[in-house]
């Protein structure tokens, strides 16, 4: 049985930041909070928004999102939020910034702890209606803008899912040229992040053919433009199929992920390490291809075709190639892990709900065999 | 500035019916009008509906649908909706039904003339929240039930059209099963509706990349499919995906449609010829094709590609071969149209919405032309 879920609204060109007073009136928002962090405040985003701003309209401002969005930011952002009898959120930023605005989004309507309204906790559809979001992303690859889910870390220290269609943002608003002084770095490890949406999403045995079409389309994008953008970040064209491939990335990824995002999360969840996202997913993602490759039949051609491969070029050397050449590191040695760490790592992955969606679900040994390749490869 | 919207949840696949219940409570309605014609109670689709509600749903029949939804109709509808005090409705049927079903949700919170309503009078976002509607649909072609929009003859005889988020069904259960026994030329005909959707919003200039790649999608599918779905109607695969391509095309027209469909409509509108609109549409789509080609660049080939043509293949020879293989009439001379009706249908043309999303806007005469091509090919 395929489930079929999609946006509701995107708007999506150089310089679409000027449909923001379209979202509000639209969404009937009067009184925004702004949730973003220090970053975009003093990289000037923040300054294009209030800029685009209708001249009627009072908002407000929280800019202490962490990198990663936690339960006490949400708190403090609610508080402003009620505080200022505030109507709606605009999250301005990456994915960290849009997924604090939808836990705000949560909680401006749900008593008690985020925690008990995870996905585990209530499902999709135990969450009911939240406050309005409108997303605005300044990086291209977490396509959070178009998704329903957040990652919060509770007070207890644990990395919870909310998701619910109330907390799909009621329009993404997609400008590229917010993106163009996006570091090199930051370019091209979000941008490996959609390429490892696109890949995992169009991999997984869920039937959904739009978001499968959708996903190599979304591909085709970032192989083609991933490099431009982060050769000139002012190439505004390569910048805009950017922004357009990481939507992509999140509309496919409706159809689940795989074993990429569940050893991912693994790492990601370390406290020491603080590994970024999308750098270690473009560190695992050739090696869970090779894992996966045998078990999911001539979609390995097809994914080869929408990445300009021929059919004897291996998919997976392409990527670690591709990676490596943009200024990602090489291998998880590169980022501190340690062959330690390993079995830590393989048994976090067991219960991730990512290890569930992938073609074939690995066993712990071979997690581990599949770290250990990533370790040096 | 792609704007881009899609449908909010979709179940597909065989025995998706048994989702009805789900999609009731999901949308908490508990006394369901159901809309639908004499040929689905007939042909047995009603009863595999009545049995697949849960025992405590009150439900209510409206089995009056004309070919084309009428007003006069709606309002008979609407009377049995306010009569038994429904909450929402279900629309079975091809795309009449779920056009109609979108009439009854439009005028349960809408008074007046449903012509007050129309998309010229009020735009798209002029309609508040209308009742839910799921949409279950028993042909695969039109792909209602993946749209917010229905066309209406009103009590003065006037085509209108209503559309609005609010009219998008809640939830399109797309069960293939119930196109089984759709009869050769019924297949045929709403199949080729689905080819021209996925070739005439592929073509559009609006830039909608997701919508792009979900057309191309779609063509495939129905290039593959199609034929052994009409050759043998219990081909239970061919079905799946023609049910798939035809939701596909709907997804893909929300980046617009064109000429064929503007020439369609105005030969549609005749009152004497009363022309099937996949009928038409697959006649109209070669000539439409043919003139839209040099003005869509590389479209072509991306077309010829999905469809499996090789490059120096005609694409318009092909898809009137392909047409007429599968039964359906060469031309409109076949349909009774005769050459003094083509100034009166041209002119027709140049105010319908679909005249100004086709690449280019042809003139009066462009249109003759094209009319004339179709008349005897």
């Amino acid at each position: 049985m395929a489930t079929i879920l999609y946006p509701n609204h995107m708007e999506i060109d150089h310089g679409a930041i000027s449909k923001i007073g379209m979202a509000l009136e639209k969404n009937n928002i009067k009184r925004p909070l702004i949730c973003t962090d220090k970053g975009i405040v003093e990289a000037g985003l923040y300054d294009i928004l209030r800029r685009a701003l209708p001249n009627d309209i009072d908002y407000f401002l929280f800019d202490e999102t962490p990198g990663n969005p936690t339960e006490v930011a949400v708190k403090d952002a609610l508080k402003i939020y009620k505080e200022n009898d505030c109507d709606g959120i605009i999250s301005i930023g990456g994915g960290s910034s849009i997924d604090l605005g939808k836990g705000v989004a949560l909680c401006s309507t749900h008593d008690g702890s985020i925690g008990n309204w995870s996905v585990m906790n209530v499902g999709r559809d135990g969450v009911g209606a939240c406050a309005p979001i409108i997303a605005i992303p300044t990086t291209a690859g977490t396509g959070s803008e178009v998704g329903g889910g957040s990652v919060i870390i509770t007070e207890e220290g644990q990395k919870i899912v909310i998701s619910s269609p109330h907390l799909l943002p009621k329009m993404a608003i997609c400008d590229p040229d917010l993106t163009l002084d996006l570091p090199k770095y930051l370019t091209a490890a979000t941008g490996m992040d959609a390429m490892a949406h696109c890949i995992e999403a169009y991999s997984t045995n869920a039937v959904n053919p739009p978001a499968a079409a959708i996903a190599l389309d979304g591909l085709e994008r970032v192989v083609t433009y991933l490099k431009r953008a982060v050769d000139d970040g002012h190439d505004k064209e390569a910048r805009w199929h950017m922004m357009m491939a990481a939507s992509e990335g999140a509309m496919a990824f409706s159809k689940g992920l795989g074993c990429v995002h569940s050893m991912s999360h693994a790492v990601g969840a370390d406290p020491v390490l603080k590994a970024h996202h999308g750098t270690l997913n473009a560190i695992l993602l050739p090696t869970v291809v090779r894992f996966n490759s045998p078990h999911i039949g001539e979609k390995v051609e097809k994914l080869k075709s929408a990445m300009g491969l021929s059919p004897d070029q291996d998919i997976s050397d392409w990527i670690l190639g591709y990676s490596v050449s943009i200024g990602l590191p090489r291998n998880l040695a590169a980022l501190g892990v340690t062959e330690d760490m390993l079995l830590h790592f393989s048994e976090h992955c067991m219960t991730d709900p990512c290890h569930f969606a992938n073609p074939v679900q690995p066993t712990v040994d071979q997690y581990m065999d599949m770290y250990r390749e990533a370790l040096t490869q």
